[in-house]
């Protein structure tokens, strides 16, 4: 079984809490400290890799990869992305934090401000969380209701079905965090003040929605998962082997893209360059 | 019956030559002077009550209006915006000319400049040709197979859902000249050097594959027509004519919306403004 179908999600998904704990890559897992040094060196390697795949599909100029990351606050969203993606050429990736929607986001539909950072042809794009707000959020605040909701997820399917038939392989994370582990690191961010500029306090009162927030990952996650749009449940609450999984679906899934540099041009070969 | 429904295409729908010479409306249309003169102040009337359903749009700052015009070469898609748009404040109207897709573009799929532009809460949005043309000139010269076209149909149908859904009222019309009538009117061009500007010797290109064009917009208008983004089919040999059950069409709809201004707040009343 590949990685990649290891951590895809499946239709009896639920979200558990000692899931998020779950260390089922590297050679010395069970050893803390050793094994965390053996997750680093081996995500470096993948990341390696991974940028060497990137600067095919930059040279391909036709397909598009699109990664999704969506997690509880201190999952380890910005971690991913320097971990897993820190190597790349940063001409060809580009990673897209969306935020609170601002004045002229929510003039339009919610799917506006994202489809246009989707990724060109040969681009990389990262979401730092994404659309999927749009059924999370706003569904544990009751701001929209269940059909709206529902409306939503198809909406969603549709958009990146039509991304997918356009070029566009999407890789959806969720990076689970149990709710202990996020204790420790809103603690660890309140304790040190080169950690404050982190911390919102507006963590501390999203946090009381917890179990909310887990039905409504693990409803939209099933709604949406696809086999052109997968989703991985990914254990984070170690960020080393957090960091090794995602690493390790990217490069396969990349590696299964069959990326090659264009044909070369025989009549160039006659060209001078005078 | 009403005009809108006069004019909405059925699953029966042909493009027949005879169709774009009818007249339907104004008070004489036979009498070709005496009519287009009542054509014209009739439009007018309605192109003055939609800049007044305008104001309420705008002030409603609630749904969106996405109005969609199709037509081969000289039928007449920027004097229906003049004709029939021009009384509207700039302010809550934007027209946005589709020309052939530049390099950004055509790295992504073809609906990602379309949908940067569609309207924002309050506003209309006239597209001057659109993603239609995605399944019209790229099908009448094969660069994209029947099958490609008819995933194009779905992902179209999926867009415009959505953007119905999250509160866009869509309205494509279909400009309808005759073969003898461009013919005309290209002449026309070609004999006056002051619209030179407007002649594009690739239209001559184009029109000789008018019949493959024919059959190619009945084709998308029949798989793209939907209740919530209709498809009217408007005789447009005559220009007045046409302006004449465009602006008929798109104030009754507008008067359907019934927008209205927003309360007024009770409290306002006891401001003082020193």
């Amino acid at each position: 079984m590949s990685i990649a179908e290891q951590f895809r999600i499946t239709k009896a998904f639920q979200i558990k809490e000692a899931n998020a704990k779950k260390k089922l890559l590297g050679a010395a897992a069970d050893d803390k400290n050793g094994g965390k040094a053996a997750d680093k060196q081996a995500t470096l390697k993948l990341a390696e890799e991974i940028s060497d795949l990137q600067n095919l599909l930059y040279a391909e100029h036709d397909r598009k990869l699109l990664i999704i990351l969506q997690g509880m606050d201190t999952a380890g969203k910005d971690g991913t992305v320097k971990g897993v993606f820190g190597q790349i050429n940063p001409l060809g990736a580009r990673t897209v934090a969306f935020k609170a929607p601002g004045t002229d986001d929510k003039n339009h539909d919610y799917l506006w401000r994202v489809h246009r950072e989707v990724p060109g042809k040969g681009e990389i794009t990262i979401f730092n969380r994404s659309h999927y707000e749009d059924v999370l959020i706003t569904r544990v605040h009751d701001w929209i209701d269940v059909n709206e909701c529902k409306r939503r997820y198809a909406q969603i399917c549709d958009f990146e079905r039509m991304l997918a038939e356009t070029g566009t392989v999407i890789l959806k994370f969720f990076l689970h965090i149990s709710k202990t582990e996020q204790k420790a690191r809103l603690e660890e961010r309140l304790a040190d003040p080169d950690k404050h500029w982190k911390f919102d306090p507006q963590d501390l009162a999203e946090r009381k929605y917890w179990d909310a927030y887990q039905q409504a990952y693990e409803n939209a996650l099933l709604a949406t998962d696809a086999d052109h749009a997968p989703w991985y449940a990914i254990p984070a609450d170690s960020k080393t082997q957090r960091n090794l999984v995602i690493a390790s679906i990217v490069q396969e899934k990349m590696q299964g893209m069959k990326l090659k540099y264009p044909p070369g041009n025989p009549e160039f070969a006659k060209l001078k360059v005078e």
